[in-house]
């Protein structure tokens, strides 16, 4: 199913959306919402963390990481540490991000884990960390055979893709979720914060399936799928 | 990034998931929802035929539509007629589906299009139409030249796909939002109405998942790609 087309109109749709979706995301959480803060009596400032650190993990520079390889014309080897690298940080923020929604939820008195939106996120977040460990082991270091990585690679980008995607329906379980918590709060269900929200959240669907798309088109260099 | 394996074992996968997804589904509205009417004092039962209708329709159908090339041993022109037909049945059922979700609004007083479930839902039902109408147009009557068909096909293939996972994840946001609403009017967060919902949506997810690579894997005969 790979694409005869040069990944750079895409890639560039993917830059203008993340960037798109960074700035929402800050004038949701700092204008709507008041901004965020780690030690505090007023709880929902803690939580605010959880929607950016999420955003611009695991779906903004986790969509940039899946892309390096198209998005960015530099030898292979460089490409494949900025790969890991960036992948690296979106686990790492993600994790960071999923301990403030517990860390609110804890201090708050709200139960853990009781919605869909948490199971997937759980899920979501170790199937990344085994995809990039696996990933560090068969490709980085010590890296398998070259015969082997060939065989590997298909399932490491396959699996990648699935994950992804995950993350993105998640991230959009997590948009609706908080809006709808707000809205049976008294929040306007078609006032200004409602539609952000929503704008955001189609902006974060619209950035993940142009991600995947520049994943599939072709690559930028012939070796860009060389197994070494 | 097509995969050199079987398809067969993937397409089991879904057949299984599919039967527990649509055995749930029912198990849901009816045992704890209370069942289905057209006209009735009772509108939450008007409702329940939306969830029923559009994940057997677009989700559970449509899936079987898109594997249809790799699950069935038949000729090719035989299934392409199965395709055609069963993505049909999937976008007219997603159709009258999203009208008893307006119905049930309009009778109850409840605003419409408001939540992000209902915008990508009008999205998605929206793109699938057009899916359908410009599949049958280029492939089946009058359809274009071979040499067009075999540049058309993975745009085809690819824009199906996206249509697809975003319809998943539309289903996805469905649940969580329903039982949101149910949480809030009293449902116990952690009792067996909100587990088999959450296992509902989660055996949903993964159905698509399962479609997807099975929609990936290898052919299961040699003309399968063939443009004609």
């Amino acid at each position: 199913m790979a694409l005869g087309v040069s990944p750079i109109p895409f890639t560039l749709v993917v830059y203008i959306l993340g960037v798109a979706a960074i700035i929402m995301i800050f004038l949701w959480n700092i204008h709507f919402r008041g901004g965020f803060a780690w030690n505090t009596s007023h709880k929902p400032l803690i939580f605010n963390i959880h929607p950016v650190l999420l955003l611009i993990g695991p779906i903004i520079i986790g969509g940039e990481a899946i892309i390096s390889y198209k998005s960015l014309r530099l030898k292979k080897e460089i490409k494949k540490v900025i790969h890991l690298v960036l992948h690296g940080i979106a686990l790492l923020l993600g994790i960071i991000g999923i301990y403030t929604a517990f860390k609110f939820h804890n201090e708050s008195g709200i139960k853990n884990l009781y919605s869909l939106h948490s199971w997937l996120g759980i899920g979501v977040i170790v199937l990344y960390g085994i995809q990039w460990l696996f990933g560090f082991v068969m490709f980085f270091y010590p890296g398998l055979k070259s015969s082997l990585r060939s065989k590997t690679l298909p399932w490491h980008a396959l699996f990648g893709l699935v994950v992804y995607a995950l993350a993105v329906g998640n991230a959009s379980l997590g948009f609706l979720e908080k809006l709808t918590f707000l809205e049976n709060s008294g929040l306007a269900k078609n006032g200004t914060e409602a539609l952000l929200v929503n704008f955001t959240a189609m902006i974060t669907i619209l950035y993940g399936v142009f991600v995947v798309i520049s994943a599939i088109s072709s690559p930028t260099g012939a070796d860009d799928y060389a197994p070494i």
